[in-house]
């Protein structure tokens, strides 16, 4: 796949601030690369427009982060840049990542679960990103709510207790009045986490049927959840699915992101390579 | 697309029976057609093997059907027939159906789901059929249990109360003692079905983001369901994902399925044109 997250040449992490100082920081960055950068991958929190017919493509739509609602975030960068800029969701930018030089290579359907303060899924399906009416909301998936043993009513502003309002870190927070990384290993939060990102995935396999799942995200750091989450999810399953992949390899079925960190910056750099191929062969590079 | 389901030639409809007695019944009604039969197209009940490397290929797997878990249903089309032979499952291939002649033609991801005895759903992302590690299985979809509303069980074997367990026929009827189309216009079954099979149709926009999502099948022959789901699926989407195709155009994203009770058969031809360009390209039939 020629130049990889191997080659990465220069790095530079910058504080969410507004959107206007965030994004001309990001652009300076950018245009002061010798030689020249030659595209741009945005791989960008959401939901965000990718319809290149829409009036809102390359805008951050709907967010609760303030200030960042109807942000356009393509835009600054081809104006100041002039070169094809490719853009979709952090997670799916990580999903496309770990598919080109990571945990799933050429292996698909493919899903990328990203559990940090919020909860993002992304996919590869049929050898292409996951993209449709808008893209996957895999944190928003509604799962069943066990509130005999949890009676916390859950931490989403939309739904209340989806996923993400039941197994974000930002929920682990609020149930349990201190911060998942300072939660005790055998404190009963692990094991209910597991069992809901395990719902998850349970309802990802159920509508997909990936080949392969990838989780990751600083919720992950603190605990090495991916053992309770495949027991859990092979007891969900209840041997309706018998794939011999999940009930006796379930280790290679639910992996930790090769990548890790650099899941999401790798699959920018995959977007902006295929931006420059589609652009050198005469397509648009809005597609 | 060439010949079409406009186009059926000669049909027959055969009691399931034994495997052995009703796959010989099948086998004999396309090796007495003339001319002979150029390619077949299976769409099958399942869960069934769709891995060409597999052993177990071509066979149905786990089903609780009497006598037909385990059952290899190509293998007597290709010996006694010698074509190419297509198989998928049923709701795939109702998919496919849809997308090359029906509700959604060219238009991807499109999921089609069947809410009859059993609930089943079947896909189309990236211009392909999804399959995975097994095939979607979109009826057992784990949706919250409203208990408090409804506190029977649920109704499958093997989950108990997942989407086919608490909206299927078979669960209707056992919640209601009564069979769905017994139920009248007015009963608060309807509008718990309509809860439940919106749980579903946003599961599965959260996980694959469709641009179309057709329900068919028995149950919603009895009762015009298909308004009260549109409007629980903008509802529960409470705002997040704001795709105007659905908050503002519904009755375009949510659909009958336009072929009706032939979307299988018409599938189920275009898994056989398909079997056979891939066969006089060269390609395995089995694919």
């Amino acid at each position: 796949m020629g130049t990889g997250p191997a080659d990465i040449r220069a790095r530079l992490r910058i504080p969410t601030g507004a959107p206007d100082t965030t994004l001309r920081q990001a652009v300076a960055f950018f245009r002061d690369q010798t030689p020249p950068v030659a595209a741009i991958g945005i791989a960008c929190f959401g939901p965000i427009d990718l319809d290149p017919a829409s009036p809102t493509f390359g805008f951050i739509t709907t967010t609760p982060k303030p200030g960042w609602a109807n942000t356009n975030v393509v835009k600054p960068f081809r104006d100041a840049l002039g070169v094809p800029v490719a853009f979709d969701t952090d997670v799916n930018g990580a999903a496309l990542g770990e598919h080109t030089w990571g945990a799933a290579r050429g292996l698909d359907p493919f899903v990328y679960i990203t559990v940090g303060t919020g909860i993002g899924g992304g996919g590869m399906v049929n050898g292409r990103l996951l993209h449709g009416l808008v893209h996957p909301e895999m944190g928003h998936l509604r799962i069943p709510h066990d509130r005999a043993r949890d009676p916390f009513a859950g931490a989403c502003p939309y739904h209340g207790d989806c996923l993400d309002g039941l197994a974000s870190g930002r929920a682990m927070a609020m149930r349990w009045n201190a911060p998942a990384e300072e939660l005790p290993p055998d404190h009963p939060a692990w094991e209910l986490e597991a069992h809901y990102l395990a719902l998850g995935v349970v309802g990802i396999i159920a509508v997909l049927s990936p080949r392969r799942v990838a989780i990751g995200g600083g919720v992950l750091q603190h605990m090495p959840l991916l053992p309770r989450v495949r027991r859990r999810v092979v007891d969900l399953l209840a041997g309706y699915v018998r794939a011999r992949e999940i009930l006796e390899d379930a280790e290679r079925f639910i992996v930790p992101p090769t990548l890790g960190a650099d899941a999401g910056v790798a699959g920018a750099l995959a977007l902006a390579q295929a931006a420059l191929r589609r652009d050198r062969s005469g397509a648009s590079a809005a597609e």
